[in-house]
């Protein structure tokens, strides 16, 4: 039986992969993306792209009428805590109201076997790491908020009408097809297109805030096949790198892996989690998926190939910011208030 | 010196009583509402009333611009924990971006003394009650997710920009000017109109759930004048009723206040927590209120008085249903799904 799949993101970056995979599994893939962080020559050769936004119902409505899916992998999101705080109502509306529009449309379809959702590590907030999956969430970012909001709201559709899901929480992804243009997060990226384009890496505070690194290999397809293991179901897994490392043990990382030589400039301190890094146990045990599979060396040796090819990429600005108090002073200057944009 | 303060939702049932208090208190008072669920006449005299939904950016920034608030108490909602589940998207667009809304203008107009937002017993979920304010929430309807949702935002916005907040919990309110023609809520006010309809007192189940009911005065009150202690600031605090009695009970109170034959028909349990109350030991000792100032029969015998005079009212439809799989039958009847109401 071939089964349909919605991929919402799809034309993003863990999203264009997680699509790639359910193509090759021999799925019927519609992606849906509104092409705010993605790009359409991102979506999987054999799957069907809808331009549209998972904000507007009418969108979303007529693509499960359409296609009657039975798996819904929902990866579209504007990922950025820090930037969150700033954007409230844009988190909110994307976040939020977005995933509610799904989550209506996959009760009322009653064709879907699994909603397979993307959170974030940012649901833990300043948890103790190493962050287990029974850990209350306690976000301290808007973005953070948005995401543990729709993960209750999945626990309490699945009580309410029955809906099965699974929810992830990746954490720090990069690898190719990743939006190196994005100045507000990701910082693999971020460094990356600050060498292409001959500038210093900015590294907030010293630097010795720690994270791991999550290769795309070792996120997007796990995601992908989590739907043909039924002890999945109604489950939460962490996913993605196991050692941590200092944001400027990266620099250099990324530094060697572009052939570049290491320079760095360091900006005040923002508002962010100083150590955050999560137990994939639960992953292991269940899903059987091997972390770190991808080395840090090898996956930045990987990106950095595919990003030389790629090119520099302008940074983007972003139009619609709400609140600009408080902003890192880098940002600042990068971004246009939204009365101005309009 | 005259303070400014909005009172969002001031044109229903608490946020009047509070509008009322403030205007006794000698503040200026701006009301805003958009009528979906108050009434223009509940608008106390010598406050301001702006016809507006706080879900529409530009109204709420035009007001902050306009009026330079003070204290902005934070009362517009659609209150519905059983119909939640049906309403999702309106629920969030409503309770979680109509909020974020009013945060955002907050924290640019940098003149906000203190924001108070009336959160809802809601967000406790299925906890053991006498439920404490130190519980983790755990919210099981999509009303209780989004007024949690906007307490950590406060939080986080506190961190963030400074931004001074109280939080109430308030439950199972009632008294004068309460909407008694809402089908879905409020299970005081739909018993009234039922007795002045000649219907029978329709309950859940089998009308041994119980839950504390708070008459007016007991919330209302203590929400205006918390601003002026500040001890209860960055604070969250249950508010109302102590003493829990069945629906059962409830319908006789009902009845005897209403000088009315107790009529009662059954109808299917619907998907609720079964005992809710909660403790006020931290209102009690913070904000000195005393709980059950006002007693059931009283508080009853008050409102019956009023509902008699105001008469019975036609109950509401709601025209905006986006999912109507397991509703209660009896509501299923009354609702008019989205697509034809348009």
């Amino acid at each position: 039986m071939t089964y349909t799949s919605l991929v919402t993101g799809g034309a993003g970056f863990i999203g264009s992969h997680v699509a790639a995979d359910l193509v090759r599994a021999g799925h019927r893939v519609v992606v849906l993306d509104d092409l705010s962080g993605g790009d359409a020559a991102n979506v999987p050769e054999g799957a069907h792209f809808h331009h549209g936004s998972v904000c507007d119902p009418e969108v979303v409505d007529g693509l499960f009428a359409t296609w009657k899916f039975d798996y819904v992998f929902h990866l579209a999101a504007y990922a950025a805590e820090g930037l969150s705080h700033f954007i409230k109502r844009y988190n909110y509306t994307n976040n939020v109201i977005g995933s509610v529009n799904l989550i209506n449309a996959a009760v009322n379809a009653e064709t879907v076997r699994c909603f397979v959702f993307t959170s974030s590590i940012a649901v833990y907030g300043h948890a103790e790491p190493p962050m287990t999956e029974d850990l209350t969430p306690a976000p301290v970012d808007p973005y953070g908020i948005a995401k543990y909001a729709v993960e209750q709201e999945l626990k309490v559709t699945h009580e309410m009408f029955g809906l099965p899901y699974i929810i992830f929480r990746p954490h720090n992804v990069y690898g190719e097809r990743q939006n190196i243009g994005d100045r507000y997060r990701n910082v693999i990226g971020i460094f990356m297109n600050q060498i292409l384009r001959g500038e210093e890496c900015t590294v907030f505070g010293d630097g010795e805030q720690t994270r791991a690194f999550s290769h795309i290999d070792d996120v997007a397809l796990p995601i992908a096949r989590s739907i043909e293991n039924p002890r999945a179901y109604g489950e939460t897994f962490n996913i993605g790198g196991d050692t941590p490392y200092t944001v400027n043990h990266l620099a250099g990382a990324v530094a060697a892996a572009m052939d570049a030589p290491l320079r760095v400039r360091h900006l005040e301190a923002r508002h962010e989690v100083v150590h955050a890094f999560s137990s994939h146990d639960k992953a292991r045990d269940i899903l059987g998926v091997g972390a770190d599979s991808v080395s840090l060396d090898d996956g930045l040796a990987q990106m950095a190939a595919w990003a030389k090819k790629h090119g520099p990429q302008e940074p983007s600005v972003f139009s619609g910011i709400e609140v600009s108090r408080n902003m890192p002073p880098s940002w600042q200057a990068l971004v246009v208030p939204s009365e101005q944009s309009e």
